[in-house]
């Protein structure tokens, strides 16, 4: 198992990007290319637990465009062997003060290219630096 | 790339079941033997960010054991390839009446065994049905 391969890296990190501007841009159709059209994908969204493909693409085009930009920090992408990776990042919204934001996405390589198969968005208050740390 | 091939489904399904009875039970050692040993390993927990296995396994042994207990519901487990898993739960707790948890988690099979690479767990108020299928 062959952690973070250069090209490997470089691939995931090419579409999470394309993800984060989709995502901001309430751009749609790119959020449901990246998602795999599979009755198995799964997506924990903020308030919602979203099974499958369909329920995903549903919550998208219901989704209003208003709010959606973000600020995202310690963007973590990590790959495993050729065709895994895990991206995890926080985000902050200005509508959202002194809560922080943590998505990660699991992604897979199909023959159709990088797909995100499992996907999980939670905001919380922002813990104290201690608490995020955990060094005592 | 194969998807829930039947010994490989039943591996991480074991292995996830052990996750489950350690946590209930607090058996830390076997928490930290699950959770891969590395500093690529991240943990978004239910009020902290965890970077890393060090600060895992100090929050592990900071944990209070009580009140862990759960029930579970919903489990899905998807295994793609070989060597990757995807592990996601709701779960209820009768100290958090009307919200529900969400756990997911990332398996990659290592020399040593099926590890966790990454997790995110939350806890949200409990959808109501029509936004937990998102179908309207």
């Amino acid at each position: 198992m062959q952690v973070d391969l250069p090209e490997v890296l470089a691939e995931v990190t090419a579409q999470f990007a394309r993800y984060e501007q989709a995502l901001v841009g309430n751009d749609v159709a790119v959020l449901d290319e990246l998602f795999r059209a599979d009755a198995r994908t799964l997506r924990y969204g903020t308030g919602e637990n979203l099974y499958g493909y369909d329920a995903i693409m549903a919550f998208r085009a219901a989704r209003s465009p208003i709010g959606l930009n973000r600020r995202t920090a310690k963007t973590v992408i990590t790959t495993y062997g050729r065709d895994t990776a895990v991206a995890s990042t926080l985000f902050y919204r200005d509508t959202l003060p002194g809560r922080v934001g943590r998505q990660m996405q699991t992604w897979v390589r199909f023959p159709e290219g990088w797909r995100i198969v499992a996907a999980h968005v939670s905001i919380i208050d922002e813990p104290g630096d201690n608490k995020t740390d955990q060094k005592t």
